[in-house]
């Protein structure tokens, strides 16, 4: 079996395809040749699996054609331009958000012949804007705010058409927010879900913007890789004509985060967060959604973490290798 | 003020040129100059307005940057291929109802310069897809099981996040089954809500291909001319982010249908409707939207037909000199 990754050198793209090296197989299918596609040079992991690595501007003309050219069996599609980038760059985020996804779909379908691989395709709860019920359900309309939710939005209509006319046979999956990210802290609005706990663990400080109350929608990069698996190998034929879902996640406040950190790391570790309002960040986060039903999802096998626990331990497994700094 | 109409040879387009051709103003501006354009040559009514017409693939490279080129006020954009042509032409329905509006946008954007026209766009109730709840609210999401209605709903989302960025004043308006259709029985799936009238208005038989408890959402030629030219001009201000609007309509049966023109023409009129269940077309309106819970354009002012009744009454004055042929 063949994989496509795009977006390969992404965090979760990395994860992903680390966890096939490791496994060999997808489902019950053996993985005998992947190709890692990224605008950054992807980094194949070393084993029995053909990596082939490939870099370049998907959305660019003929790129689309030439990553599906070998027939991948299988298109992991997580390469996106984030958020924040794609609302100060409208253009860019259009280019690749949009226009290559779509071209990827159109390159899809040129070559016929029977071709009709699984696409999985990473949309996001950014497809929901404001004003939310509490609790967001499986029904509930896309309106984004942004123009990155807008771009999503648009791709989970063409790829529920294109399954629908037999082109390919396609999930999307609405992430929740990752955390804990690994890595440096970054930019993103959102950054402070993950910062709080993985710079304390550290023994670096953190600064906390937003007030404890802020509630919001959380997965483990762990469970993201747990979707994507699941959507690759799920018998489509459940998921029906509504092909897109939103993801199963851990419903957290910022002070729930606070106490899972107190607990598996202790006191120590909460006195590194800084509480210091940021007005700005405080107002975009107000404007996301707080919490789901993710129904659908549930019931089509998709596991979620346990807890905010859970994905405390979760991180320092995969990313401290066991240990706390402090 | 400059008005272009895409689509402009449509029934709809007619009427509404029409209708402004009479007026001579669009809310409480003059309108001089009209451009109407359709893939077919659009016939321009005599009066005081300077009318152009142009005739092409509107969605052709380079030809949405033509129509914009002259800077219209206000861009009624009705042009689209219907249902069933999208349908069996995937190629087309994409080119013309997605990207050709894509194009169109684009255009608009590529001219800067603070150009910022209201734009009306026909979108459709096709953008939801059984099942639905009895009646469908303003919320419900867009799940189309058709390319048609995938198109419509990716156009409402870069309508709205075109106008969220300020590119334009964008509103879309999802109209109902438009009924009573002047001119001959067509092959539409849905033709026989406007046939069973029609005709025996006419003095000529018609065909039921479904039973008589069928419910639908339906609005006149008359009433769609009047959601666009509210949508035209209400402050877009009132409208907020969510700028794609379900159309009110006439909640109607067959049956309802057919006590109405016994109401207006009598026994004789009835008598000329003959039945004959097409299971073809009865699945395929069982797929359709029934009613719908139009609230918030109500709220907003656009008006529906007062009952079906109504809709017969308007058909009679505007299509038949107000006489029935029996």
């Amino acid at each position: 079996m063949h994989i496509l990754v795009t977006g390969a050198a992404g965090m979760v793209g990395r994860k992903f395809v680390e966890r096939i090296a490791r496994d060999g197989h997808l489902g019950e299918r053996a993985v005998t040749q992947m190709t890692l596609h990224d605008v950054v040079p992807p980094i194949a992991p070393t084993g029995s699996i053909i990596f082939k690595t490939s870099t370049s501007d998907f959305a660019a003309p003929g790129e689309a054609a030439n990553l599906v050219a070998e027939r991948p069996d299988v298109i992991i599609h997580l390469a996106a331009v984030v958020s924040g980038e794609a609302e100060s760059d409208f253009d860019k985020g259009y280019h690749v958000n949009f226009d290559g996804t779509y071209a990827l779909f159109q390159a899809i379908r040129a070559i016929g012949d029977h071709y009709r691989p699984r696409v999985v395709f990473s949309s996001s709860i950014a497809v929901f804007g404001a004003p939310f019920p509490e609790a967001i359900d499986d029904e509930f309309f896309s309106t984004p705010l942004t123009s990155y939710g807008t771009q999503k939005a648009m791709c989970e209509l063409l790829l529920a058409d294109y399954s629908r006319r037999g082109i390919f046979d396609g999930i999307g999956i609405r992430l929740p927010t990752i955390c804990v990210r690994p890595g440096k802290p970054n930019k993103a609005a959102s950054g402070f879900f993950s910062n709080i706990i993985r710079e304390p663990l550290a023994g670096q400080e953190a600064v906390l913007p937003v007030p404890t109350s802020v509630r919001h929608w959380a997965a483990s990069p762990r469970a993201a890789v747990g979707f994507i698996l699941h959507a690759a190998t799920i018998d489509s034929a459940r998921v029906g004509p509504r092909r897109n879902l939103t993801m199963p996640g851990v419903d957290i406040t910022v002070g729930s985060e606070i106490e899972a950190l107190r607990k598996v790391a202790g006191e120590k570790a909460v006195k590194l967060i800084r509480h210091e309002i940021d007005p700005t960040i405080a107002a975009i986060v107000d404007g996301w959604p707080r919490t789901f039903q993710a129904k659908r999802a549930h019931e089509l096998g998709f596991t979620a973490d346990k807890d905010f626990e859970a994905i405390v331990h979760a991180h320092i497994e995969d990313e401290l290798a066991g240990k706390i700094a402090l």
